[in-house]
């Protein structure tokens, strides 16, 4: 089974990184930008078949080592 | 207008940071995890509401910023 887990910051934390590339992207030419937000992505490939299992797992897995939960907000997506 | 653009590895580049994500889950007892790949997600909003010309220029902010075609894919979607 496959899984992407998306973590993004929250709305209001600062995010620097995302700053300088909009900055970046205006310097080379691209206008209209209004704000970008950089976020991670995990893309796992897990044993077994059971999706409510393999969520429950990866909800773990969320809170316990890839995103730091006061900070940011995570996104699981299962496809078989 | 939104966009989000996801950033990859491709197939065959190595991915240590991947690893080691992989090598800490199984450590934290998370079992059954065949694979971790991590990759980007850029969160974009845009000016104005013609999505194809939206999907052109984001297409040049991946080849010119966003991503390294060399060693990564990127997938573009785009939100109103």
């Amino acid at each position: 089974m496959k899984a992407r887990v998306t973590v993004t910051l929250k709305n209001g934390v600062l995010d620097p990184q995302g700053q300088a590339i909009e900055g970046s992207l205006a310097s080379l030419g691209f206008g209209g930008v209004k704000g970008v937000r950089q976020g991670k992505v995990f893309d796992l490939v897990l044993d077994g078949s059971d999706e409510e299992a393999a969520r429950t797992q990866l909800t773990g897995m969320c809170e316990k080592l890839l995103a730091n939960t006061v900070i940011e907000n995570y996104q699981i997506e299962i496809s078989n």
